[in-house]
């Protein structure tokens, strides 16, 4: 958690169901130097965590207007509607956001692999006292996701 | 994602049981420019998401060690057992990272409510095409984790 605001304090004690306008939270989310918020993809059915990455305003407008996750591509410094090149599109059923307003947690519906590498996610090297270690194999070859020979 | 390195890269079409020491790791690790990564932390059994926070190297060293999560205050600029004021303890069960080192996914067995406010998780403003709706009541006092009158 960082430092809270008075937006999101205000709902700290606030009863279920309290409701403000959409874009006084966004107005309100903490996104970071680079105008970018930090988003969770989780399997809305099975809860696993498929994979994390950023969002600036424009990514998480789109991710609500068209239903599917939309992120900011930091390597491509453009916006990365998720399974555009590779279609493994992820159809978003609900997006939240933190106490203090500084991550976004997204339930979506994955189709096939999150992760580029064709795994189902990215979290597949395990780190104990002694070692990293790869603990998940690829469901799909990554060169047939993203057309190469 | 971000851009990986070789560290990870090399990994990427390894296969399931593929080793490398926890300090090769921890040096490939994408701390930010602040020192900090961040970490998601999970219910191991449930799947509930329940919040996001940092970690410095030695917080994740500390957190692997003791088996407990340990994250970084960015707001108390210090180290932060979690729990260690609340009672509130995440016992670790596995760290992962992801395909470009640059997140952690902790499973944990989280005592009570994650959050400083009461509840379960910190996910509990929903964002939809007009609204942001609170849609998670405390399952306690926030008053009575930290001892306050």
């Amino acid at each position: 958690m960082g430092s809270s605001t008075p937006f999101w304090q205000a709902l700290e004690s606030a009863e279920t169901g309290t409701q403000r306008p959409l874009e006084e939270a966004l107005d309100a989310l903490a996104f970071n130097e680079a105008g970018l918020i930090p988003a969770i993809a989780q399997q809305h059915d099975t809860g696993e965590v498929l994979m994390m990455a950023w969002m600036n305003r424009e990514a998480l407008e789109t991710s609500i207007q068209e239903r599917r996750a939309c992120y900011w591509s930091r390597s491509r410094n453009r916006l990365w509607r998720k399974g555009e090149s590779s279609g493994q599109v992820q159809q978003l059923y609900s997006i939240h956001t933190d106490c203090d307003g500084d991550t976004l947690l997204l339930k979506v519906d994955q189709q096939g692999a999150a992760c580029h590498t064709g795994r189902r996610d990215c979290f597949y090297v395990a780190l104990t006292e002694t070692h990293a270690e790869v603990d998940q194999s690829p469901l799909v070859d990554p060169n047939t996701l993203y057309g190469n020979p």
